[in-house]
Order: structure tokens, then C-alpha cells, then sequence
């Protein structure tokens, strides 16, 4: 476990949509959405890149800060070789620390963001991830236009980039993170993250208790980044078989972000959907006064269309991060 | 620009190869090859898996180290999602984070494990990066059976894998860092990353002697990552445009790597190639005291082959590392 001793804090966030996002229960929560989830652009994939860099020129808006002002980004997505992040944050100079942590990139990168803060590296650095949904069917399903039947257990990728600022400012103080081990049960379902990705959410929920001291009932909302229905209950029921009730405080963003009427399966899922629920959710609940302490997990599956090509299950990863508000 | 105020250094390596780099004129450094390039597996992409796992069990050996001594793994390599690492690192219970800096892979992982053992958030941590010609021609060119005609300026995409193990000790102190910023100067010639490569090298290096106060006269060496001849020879000439004359004391891995008679073209490439010329090349040069001062530019392209296919150009990344003796 890392414990940051001088609490680096999110002190501006952003998130940026699609259409179906923004018709959804945080709709009126994401600072920008898209009509047309094309951003204005020619392809899916042009409209990634600006999703990520219209993320991160509204934290600076927000935060009144010039690119010159922010140590370093930390940023990655599901594209093959991450380039809606690249290409989308090209025309910054800053130095780029590019991150492949699955859907839980977000979580990684602020683990690593506040790592450089709290060590003095660097004053102020950004986190960002995004992902979509036409991107991300092209590239690990089949393109939107064949139209294929989705499974019950299946998830839909959210269309959003987020942003976090992490400085020594804000409300939402980062005090401890736990980096995530890869753990693979053998999944083999492409069409059931949730199941791949909830053993690795309970391994590290379980270590940090563990090491930590804490249990459920020390945090007003432990949310992990995008199980869906399915993966939630899955965590619920891996971490109660260890004696640990996580009770109604843990919630999930893929389950927060889209409605039942929504036809989505069992939920969201990408590195989009922890990034704007972090935004648009968690750290409104911080900044209202709603919420004082949380644990926040991201939640990623480590594999590529070739490796299930090749039989290869799909190993999961989470990464662990404590906010707290220092309210009393 | 980063201080690495305690230190960290670079106690342990390990590489491991193909038969190419085995013939070439380091062969006999490397740990360990394979004769056939396949590692004993069945596809090349678990051939890469092998390797980076091997690379990891061979330092974990040689520094006489178990896998909870490991505070946490950066890694990375070329594969879609980045699976040669995420799979190939599995069996393994250690905190692990995934990065994508395409080639450049090496050096960011390095430089965000030092600022972990630094800052003490971990006592030690481990970089890793891998890359398999096979894989890569399959995944970015074309499939080998193919047969393609390969362009002057083209890389051979080095087989290998290497790791450092970075904690308070070993002979190679990292003493500072520059992570380097995304540099698009519109080439978009997929045989040609030395030139997408060459002006983030030079930015990086021109901002390193700038902030540092420090010239290339200060330095033993200066090695970049994986340039080429074609990519060398623009970094030399940018920095002389710019009045930094960088001399014979200016290599590449990619050129140290293979000899004139292995047909390569312009020289090697690949997140492999700097990670094994680190291991084998750099670190040997520390330990047997001919190099006490040094810089080491990991460099990268943050492309895929669907952001050719849609026209766009390759930025070029460079992060930089500076090791010492301490030896006066």
C-alpha cells in the first residue's frame, strides 16, 4: 500500500460524451456532449483523439491554467497502440507518460499523477482516459453497422474521456493507493468483463482492507470503475465469501451512467466510464459535501482480440485509490 | 526536468534474444536466446510472452530475489493492449503497471520506477520491455511469409526483452530524468521511424542540455534507443542546427545491435532493442568502469497502423535518463 503523506488533491475535473451519456442519469452532470458522438469528425477514431483533447483543454479552462503550468499527463485508452490519446493530446507540450491499464487506466494514471505530486516531482499533473463505443466495437467486436445480438452479460462501451488535475489543492485528497496485481480466473467470455475483471477488483479490495486496517463501513462509497451488474454482484459476493460486507455504499460507475431503459446489458464499461463517473459522480459528491471519504477502483481486462483469438483467457487488473475530503 | 535526489540505481539486468540479435556483435552480453525465435511456444505472440516473463525470472534470479521483494513492475512492449506483458508477467503477484510509449517503453519505465524507489513509495521495482520481429511484422507490416520488400531506411524490429531491477543500489545511479513531450513533424513514412523519431530525440536532448546546464562533453555516452542509421544521423544534424555538437560519443542501440552483414537496413527497433542494448551494452559499460557518466534517450513512435490507413503522420516521443557512477 502507498500512502501519500503530503495528500495531493483532485483539484479540477472534466468529461466530455456521447449522446447516449449524456441521455442517461449523470447527463446533466458532463461538462460537453456530442450529438452525434462524432465530436465533428470524419471517423470514430478522430473523434476519440478530440473527446480526450477537449477533456483536457476544459480542465485547463476550468482551472484557468496554461498547458506550461502542468508537469506531466498521464493518459491512455483501448485503442491499439493508445493513440486516441497520443494523437489527441499532440498538439500540448507536455511531457507524456502513455498508460495501458485496460478500463482501469483512469485509475492508473492518477495513482501515478499523485505519485510525482506527493514526492515533489512535479507541481501539478493530469489524468486522463477515454474511450469509443464505435471505436472500441470496431476494434474488439464487430463494426456497429453488422449489427450484432449482444449478450446478456455483455457491456456497452461508454463514449467519454475524463479529466483529473491533481495538485495540492481540491476537496478530494488523495491519501492512499493500492496498485493492482493482473489475476486471471479463466474467463474466457469477451462478452463478460464483469466476470473477468471481479476477481481482480475483490484481490485488491481485500488486500487494502487487509493492510490497511479499514473495512466497508469506514467509507460513505466504495465504487469500482466498470463491472456492470454482473461483475458487481460478482465483487459483492467474492468479497462477502471473505467475511467482508460492502453492504449499499459500493456502487459501480458502469451502473451508474446509463438507465434500465437504456439497452445496455449488464452496464458500461471502457476506460471512459470510470473517467467521467469520477468526474461528473464521485467528485461532485466530494465537492457537495456528500461524500467524505471513498475508495475508488478501476477495473481492467488485459487482453486483445488476438489473444482470445489464441485461446488466452482474459486476465483482470484494479488499482486502488482512498479520497478523502478532510472534513470531519 | 527531474532530481533523483537519493539516487536510485539500476542493481540488476537481465536479456534475453533471438538467433539475429545472438549473431549480432553483442551476442555473447545477452543472458539467454532462443534458437528459433519461438521460446518452445506455439505462436509468436506467446514466444514474446516467454521472453518478457523469462527476462523477468532471469533478474529475479541474478540478484537472488524472490517476487515479494518487487515492489511493483513498468511494462511494456508493441502488441495490441500490450499483451506480451500483461500475459507474459501473469504468473507473477506483483503490482503491475501497464505503459504504452511504444519503443520508448524502456526508458518510461525507468523513470517512473526510479521516482518510485526515489520518493520512497517502494523499496524496489522493476522495468521491463519486449518486442519480437515476428509479431511486430504480423501486427504493424506485413505477415513474414509474406515476403516484403523492405525500404533502405526500414528498422528490423529486434527480438528481445530486457528488465532492470532499480533500487539503492548497483553501479548506474539514475540521477536525473526528462520525460519527453509528443513531437509530430508530419512524416508519415511507415518505414522511416528513425525520421518520425529523430526531432523528439533532439527536443528532448537540446531541453536536457538547456535546463541542466550541462553539455555533451559532460558525458562518456549518449545513446539513443532504437533511431537507426537514418534516425542517428537527423538527431546529429538537429542538434548541430541548434549548436550542440553531439560527436562520437553519440551511439544508438539500433546500430549496436546487428553488424553491416545481417541485412537490417537501417538498424534495429523495437520496445526490445533499447531494453536489451541497456542491459547488455550500457550497464556492462558501467560495470566495468569505461563509462561513468551517461544519457539514455528512449525514443518511440505513437502510431498504429489504423492511424496510417486514415492519413494521419507519427509523432515521435523521447524520454531521457541520466545514470552515474558516482565514480569520480
Amino acid at each position: 500500500m502507498i500512502t501519500l503523506k503530503n495528500k495531493p488533491g483532485v483539484s479540477f475535473v472534466s468529461s466530455v460524451c456521447g449522446k447516449k451519456e449524456f441521455d442517461g442519469p449523470l447527463g446533466d452532470k458532463f461538462d460537453m456532449h456530442s450529438e452525434d458522438d462524432t465530436f465533428g469528425k470524419k471517423s470514430f477514431e478522430a473523434a476519440e483523439q478530440e473527446m480526450q483533447r477537449t477533456a483536457f483543454a476544459l480542465a485547463l479552462h476550468k482551472s484557468g491554467l496554461r498547458e506550461r503550468d502542468i508537469g506531466a499527463i498521464f493518459a491512455g485508452d483501448l485503442m491499439n497502440q493508445c493513440t486516441a490519446s497520443s494523437y489527441g493530446l499532440l498538439q500540448y507540450d507536455v511531457p507524456y507518460f502513455g498508460l495501458f491499464g485496460a478500463c482501469s487506466t483512469m485509475a492508473e494514471a492518477m495513482i501515478l499523477a499523485a505519485i510525482c505530486v506527493d514526492g515533489g516531482y512535479y507541481r501539478r499533473c493530469a489524468a486522463l482516459a477515454c474511450s469509443h463505443n464505435c471505436t472500441a466495437q470496431r476494434q474488439f467486436r464487430y463494426p456497429v453497422e453488422y449489427g450484432g445480438q449482444r449478450t446478456p452479460t455483455a457491456q456497452w462501451t461508454v463514449t467519454g474521456a475524463g479529466c483529473a488535475l491533481i495538485d495540492g489543492g481540491g476537496v478530494m485528497k488523495i491519501t492512499e493507493a493500492l496498485p493492482g496485481r493482473a489475476v486471471d480466473k479463466k474467463i474466457k467470455d469477451a462478452n463478460n468483463m464483469g466476470a473477468a475483471m471481479a476477481p481482480a477488483a475483490a484481490d485488491t479490495l481485500l488486500r487494502y482492507f487487509r493492510e490497511s486496517g479499514s473495512d466497508p463501513y469506514d467509507f460513505d462509497m466504495i465504487v469500482t470503475g466498470d463491472l456492470g451488474r454482473e461483475g458487481h454482484s460478482i465483487t459483492k459476493e467474492l468479497c462477502a465469501y471473505s467475511g467482508v460486507d460492502l453492504g449499499e455504499r459500493y456502487l459501480d460507475f458502469g451502473m451508474l451512467i446509463y438507465d434500465e431503459t437504456q439497452d445496455v446489458h449488464s452496464g458500461g464499461s471502457g476506460c471512459g466510464c470510470s473517467a467521467i463517473g469520477l468526474a461528473a459522480f464521485l467528485y461532485e459528491k466530494f465537492r457537495s459535501g456528500e461524500c467524505n471519504e471513498a475508495l475508488f477502483i478501476g477495473t481492467g481486462a488485459l487482453m486483445s482480440p488476438l489473444s482470445l483469438f489464441q485461446g488466452e483467457s482474459i486476465p483482470g487488473i484494479a488499482h486502488l485509490l482512498r479520497f478523502s475530503s478532510g472534513r470531519q
